[in-house]
């Protein structure tokens, strides 16, 4: 090996520039080359929805430093000490030779990089729409800073008009958002029945409502089936329902999916969701090359299977770990993802970390989850709503997935979660986890801890819960529990359920108890607001002889299906 | 023992309202008594200082649960099944006879409660100040609900004239906005040399130039000498500079100390901190009796050692576990405090988890730390800077300790790294945590994974740091290190340390080195805004034989002394 370590990186966004400027401090005298296809460099492509939708109005925030500088090859060779060749492709990789082909996107001219170390950071691509008509004029996908670019250019220019966005996922989603607000009219459209596949039925409901608040149609359990379009260009979709409307532009988000070709040419291990295959260093089937971001599937630490996650955090900290893996020849580890994740829906937030029960009952766990409603700081304060989802491990307690959606600071639950998740902790920690409190920012009791206080009072029996989708199920299976509403009147008048409940304010329940059913053995589901005053009479009638006395968990603030006003 | 179980709770503020109402859940036939001095129950105590700010306007709320029911003892015993004894006060216990002796203050008529079991919620008391005049009409706590009216009743009428608040603690801050927000001058003295004593100066500092900015006077090393009354009334204060001025109001915020006295009387262990000694299960040295809140002494988790925390979620936390213990005889434990705390200051945040590098190099610990600066958002989601100290065991990598302080999100910053020492996590499982990221909520890097980079970087010796207070006391000895600003030429323009610093761009280092000092071995101290270019500038010069290279942590945005503009 020569002196200085020639290091070649391919791919020059997030995960390929965080490799090279990691290698640089290490090793001062490594010779460093970043090939990018693209134009840019290290563009700030999470950004681009807020882009789109205004969120801020100059372009070059994408592409510059927190302090104003430019990132273009002048700052990496001046600032960095990195060479970094833009518009050029990367055509095939010689590993024995050890160089890659490479070539000059505008001269066409071809020339060969020689390396001692190779960092593939070669990205993903999005998944193309496959049904009639997806190549007209006006499809297409949010991925690019170019189709940054080409969206941001319509709020600029028309703003009125149907745009239709394909897929209810994180992209979809901060697309959606970012259409309306360039004033267009949105329709999204998801082929499960929810939207949000990271979160269940019962959260993902709420942000479907906040999305028809904000004037978005929300299409679940629905497709495209044809793009229609005139001379080219797009003019309307036909829906799986046969339904026709009028649209001039949509946006595919159903998934990206690993660009592993250069890596799979070369004869590398592609794993079986099509990323490239590393282990914990992030070196490939070749010890000499490493690859890092949105090519590679990466472990998931809870299941121990691999997972494709294409998010920009977890793309910088596989770049810094290959980075000094590549010019130490170090072992340092990359543990995996938990798969957290967030994402903004106007004045709502989604986000979720770990595992969902159905994935970790798949993985083998003996599951159990609670879910629960709470304001994220005290009534006084202006507390606002958070609906909450816990799952653990009935064996050691351990926390394995969080889900949280809500107009209040959902980033802070899931970012605890995730941490105790990481941490091995048990839901009889968190319960008397010290966190901190004062009221601009939390409860007294954290919706963190009361959400593990209400998993252990049901992993102890004290607490028997029944979710709102296994209550909709029951109904719609002809069952008829006694639903028992115990609010108070001004509270039940606002609003109810409207499936017959009874209503007995829980002030007045241990007097009128002999309104309730004889047959002791008879399901009774108590409910309030948050299911906290359902829970003490549950807790009442629990130990006054009932014997199946349920609380819907989350209570009124957490139903997602139609109330009755 | 008789069938239901007797069960009398001392105190009605947070924890004892909160051992009655987990009592009542676990046990419907126990017979459970508040005894509460005050006529009011479960205040909001936490909440006063917004109420007296004018944060909300509404007083109600401070007694009301979040669906806006009175917590009056008609709600204690109805929703409850709880017999709340309000204006009454507890004078004896009388433990071999298992009963209270107990006075309604209006009537004076005394009365014996019995228990099976008894749990002790007495609270703290406001230290008060010694110096001459403290018994002036004029000089008060905030502690009371009586005291939050009083405080309140100024802002509804004079707005004029100053205010002296005495302590730099949460409280005091706390009530220094509330009062500053009422439309007086406020002046606020310290007798330490900075405010916030559960963060170091370098970042309480910056919280002192925020009062400052909003027309706080804040004062450290200082202290009142006497408060100077005219007809018994305040009319100003002489501070120990000898200045006098006049004012109104002081209010004095120098810490709580337990309300242990009725323990003590009746025999109980109390611990050098003057609060009443528990185990685990809030059990005092009498197996009968329990005691909760800030009346007792919790164990800090990481030293072992007895701390008096008076806060409101340790008090809900340990309530809980009392309540259970005492009706079901179980022994669940509280595991202690990590000391966790925040406090808004205007548009500030300052929190604290865990221990200060002082107090863990006193407890045995070879403690690490490192301060970083950078923003909670993308620059182009106008994040906002946050300055971070973290402190790690050198031995096992284990956090010990975080300090945030900033404009930005700091709130989830304390609340990330309270769940990372309690999960026992290292500094490098930090480098590499899953945090939910999306650009309206983090940057890509989070700042406390980025803080967790730089200690590792230091804890391996990449990264040799220097803080601004080992800066200022070096060149203060009449050290003169070589300080390099590698900043751009507009930043150096707008503001520098004004320490004489050489300025060479990060960008035109490698090609100017010879500009720097000859000797090999002078002291070179690079720095940037945050001290990233800071750092890869000193990786050059290290890499190019320059032997004392060091970084000034957290840049020029976390220097807490004076700047040249």
């Amino acid at each position: 090996m020569s002196k200085s370590k020639k290091l070649v990186i391919i791919g020059g966004s997030a995960a390929g520039p965080k490799a090279a400027a990691r290698a640089r401090r290490l090793d001062e005298h490594a010779d460093i080359t970043i090939v990018q296809r693209s134009p840019d460099l290290s563009m700030a492509s999470c950004g681009y929805p807020y882009y789109v939708g205004g969120l801020f109005d100059d372009r070059s925030l994408l592409l510059s430093t927190g302090t104003g500088i430019l990132r273009d090859p002048g700052y990496f060779e001046g600032t960095k000490g990195i060479k970094a060749l833009v518009g050029t492709e990367a055509l095939s990789i010689d590993r024995k030779g050890h160089k890659v082909l490479c070539r000059d996107i505008a001269s066409k001219k071809e020339f060969d990089l020689g390396y001692d170390r190779l960092i593939l950071a070669t990205g993903a691509v999005p998944r193309r729409s496959k049904v009639p008509g997806s190549d007209l004029k006006g499809v297409m996908s949010l991925h690019s800073l170019q189709d940054a670019d080409a969206l941001r250019g319509i709020r600029d220019g028309w703003t009125d008009g149907r745009a239709v966005i394909i897929g209810g996922g994180l992209i979809g989603l901060e697309t959606c958002e970012a259409l309306r607000l360039s004033g267009l009219e949105v329709t999204i459209v998801e082929l499960m029945p929810h939207l949000l596949p990271f979160h269940d039925l019962q959260l993902a409901r709420h942000i479907e409502d906040h999305l028809r608040d904000n004037g978005v149609e929300v299409l679940p359990s629905c497709s495209v089936t044809e793009f229609l379009g005139v001379d080219g260009r797009l003019r309307g979709v036909r829906l799986s329902s046969g339904r026709e409307f009028d649209c001039r532009l949509a946006v595919v988000a159903i998934g990206v999916k690993p660009e592993s070709s250069l890596a799979r040419d070369a004869g590398l291990v592609i794993g079986g969701l099509g990323g490239i295959v590393v282990d914990g260093t992030m070196r490939t089937s070749d010890p000499l090359i490493f690859a890092v971001g949105d090519c590679v599937e990466t472990v998931h630490r809870l299941t121990g299977k691999a997972v494709h996650n294409p998010l920009g955090d977890l793309a910088n900290l596989q770049g810094r770990v290959a980075g000094e893996n590549a010019v130490l020849d170090s072992n340092i580890e990359h543990p995996g993802t938990i798969q957290t994740g967030i994402c903004k829906v106007f004045d709502m937030t989604a986000g979720s970390t770990g595992l969902m029960e159905e994935l970790a009952l798949k993985a083998g766990y003996d599951a159990i989850s609670v879910v629960t409603a709470g304001p994220d700081r005290p009534s006084y304060m202006g507390g606002r709503i958070l609906i909450s989802k816990m799952v653990a491990d009935r064996k050691d307690g351990r926390v394995l997935g969080f889900q949280c959606v809500g107009h209040g600071d959902v980033s802070r639950q899931v970012s605890q979660a995730a941490m105790a998740i990481m941490g091995g902790m048990t839901v009889d920690e968190l319960v008397n986890a010290d966190l901190p409190y004062a009221p601009p920012y939390s409860p007294a009791i954290d919706n963190l801890i009361m959400t593990a206080q209400v998993l252990q009072n049901k992993m102890r029996g004290l607490f028997r819960g029944i979710s709102a989708e296994d209550l909709k199920m029951a109904l719609d299976r002809g069952e008829a529990p006694y639903l028992l509403d115990l609010r108070t009147r001004g509270e039940h008048d606002a609003v109810r359920l409207g499936l017959g409940e009874r209503h007995i304010p829980l002030g007045e329940l241990r007097d009128r108890t002999d309104e309730l059913p004889v047959e002791k053995d008879r399901t009774i589901v108590c409910f309030c607001k948050v299911s906290m005053r359902g829970y003490e009479g549950a807790r009442v009638l629990m130990q006054k002889g009932w014997e199946n006395v349920l609380v819907l968990e989350g209570g009124v603030a957490a139903w997602p299906y139609d109330k009755e006003v």
